[in-house]
């Protein structure tokens, strides 16, 4: 199997680029563990299928990436300062993840995915009609913890983030299979698939702390830009990632047809040959087992993996320059670094 | 095939029931274009497969009761007299009907439907995936609308309802196939996959004319007593009803397993060896085509269908006498008439 930019880059096997993550969350320890404990809370139900199906991906891990970034914007917006009793951070932050959540549960059906962070997916063990329909729920409970909330203001940044996030997964629908796909096209996909709820997660924050709109919009930036690479360094380990470090299958986004970036350059810069193969293989869904190496070979072949790390990697200076309207602070240091992390995990 | 107690009571072929509905809707009628205009307006997106397919089942038809509910509450609450802008029911009953539809989708997903008001249903015409895809769309798109109209009561009672829905609908997949159902729990599972949307559809008619708490309770209790009578009736039917005339496949609850009033009856009525047809049938799910006939046969024997619309007539009552804290009225006494409507579909 050929070595691809992503693996033959990996600098000590035991980093896993996760440290800037860890630093992030003990900055709003007390924050995160009151987050953990309203999820729970909330996912109550009289129907026990559904604490039980929401348990199995809501509280069985996941990194806590999107609240964590409502609660670290809240606190580096100075929400809360002096008065212990704040909290409504900690609640929207609840409300972000169940809004994930619930875009996992029904990515899964749309995809017939098997394994999430490893392990059985939902869909898997308790079926696709169990999981569309605890989905429904935890987005209806996510509006149920806004309007407790209060803000208008807020509603209608989640409410616009979930069309956004719906017209996002729609339209990957579109293109899957579709190699006149361009590179606008797919970012439109990724934008709205997971960049909007990112940037959304981390606008709330500057709400809650009652910022300008100045400092609002420089969050939304850090978290679309953040977003929009996370998704591309996503897409990128699809063709590259040790499938035990990811936690995921290799492969899945090529099985499926995905027309995601390092696919698409590809097939842009390939000879009459290659671009039949990948015709046959994205366009038709033909494969047999040895096209997913060659797919590989290909990408790298052309620099795919790196031309798309290239764009990530200015997304994320973008959404570092984005912080710079805050004064430094451990917290906005432990943000900045956050967004070299997503580079990191593609080593 | 036996005739059913309500085919046998079939008094006009040619009268389908529905003369109390357009009678109400002719009272509202330029409430209801409005409505019909915002709907089509607002499931627009740049992505045209999302009002492509919203369009096969939110324009093409359906009977538009629950944003007629809403705009008929409204107006007999005395929302927008002398002032021809009033439009927040308009806007809100639009909302009704986006999260009813959205339902929708994800049911035929659920059931594995392939007929929807006697046209092929969304998913098998676009596919499983797109509509669990759009469903979450319209569903956003719905919580867009609220927001916009901007109380957070209404916003409080459409998340509540939506829970409720999605509740009702995982509870109706654990009892599926369950013959210990209880009537207790299947009156539960109807409460929320249909009455509490019916509920709040009403309800909100009230809030937005700004009427006292005990007008909105009434309002409510009208709109659940409907529903679940309204379900009631439908559960009857799919062991009775002229395929043609209900456009939709006699039958499909059986199949599917599921434990409605009728089956639970007469289950619990049965001998062993009738308690042994349901448990193949019901339970395992183990069906032959002389299977349904029987089934239909039994729930007559044991007067199911009889019984279940005694309920649902008490039910209307009900509904009915919850309308007494408003004055006489032309409208008051077309939402008395659409009650009675649902009971006439029986025949």
């Amino acid at each position: 199997m050929p070595t691809t930019t992503l693996t033959s880059r990996t600098p000590a096997p035991t980093d896993d680029g996760e440290g800037a993550l860890n630093d992030l969350a003990a900055l709003v320890r007390d924050d995160l563990e009151a987050c953990n404990r309203t999820i729970v809370a909330r996912m109550e139900s009289p129907v026990t299928l559904i604490p039980s199906l929401a348990a199995h991906i809501v509280a069985a891990g996941g990194k806590r990436l999107r609240p964590l970034l409502t609660l670290a914007s809240a606190r580096l917006c100075g929400y809360g300062a002096g008065d212990p009793a704040a909290a409504r951070h900690i609640q929207l932050a609840a409300c972000v993840e169940f809004i994930h959540t619930a875009t996992l549960l029904h990515d899964d059906v749309v995809d017939e995915s098997a394994l999430r962070r490893g392990l059985a997916s939902a869909n898997a063990v308790f079926g696709n009609k169990a999981s569309v329909l605890v989905g429904d729920f935890l987005f209806a409970r996510a509006f149920q913890l806004m309007v407790e909330d209060g803000s208008l203001e807020v509603l209608a940044i989640l409410s616009q983030a979930a069309a956004t996030i719906a017209e996002g997964e729609v339209l990957q629908l579109i293109t899957q299979n579709d190699l006149a796909t361009d590179e606008a096209r797919y970012l439109d996909v990724i934008r709205g698939k997971t960049a909007a709820l990112f940037a959304a997660a981390c606008q709330v924050g500057a709400v809650v702390a009652g910022r300008e709109k100045p400092v609002e919009m420089a969050l939304a930036r850090y978290g679309l830009d953040l977003g929009i690479a996370f998704q591309l360094i996503d897409d990128a380990l699809d063709y590259a990632a040790d499938q035990a470090q990811l936690g995921k299958t290799i492969g899945d986004d090529f099985r499926e047809g995905k027309t995601t970036l390092p696919v698409l350059l590809a097939y842009q810069a390939g000879n009459p040959e290659e671009r039949s193969f990948w015709e046959r293989t994205i366009a038709q869904n033909e494969q047999t087992p040895e096209d997913l190496p060659r797919a590989i070979a290909l990408i790298e072949r052309h620099g795919a993996i790196a031309a798309t790390l290239g764009r990530a990697a200015s997304l994320v200076a973008s959404a570092q320059a984005a912080l710079s309207v805050f004064p430094p602070s451990p917290l906005r240091a432990a943000m900045h670094a956050v967004a070299d992390y997503t580079l990191h995990r593609a080593r």
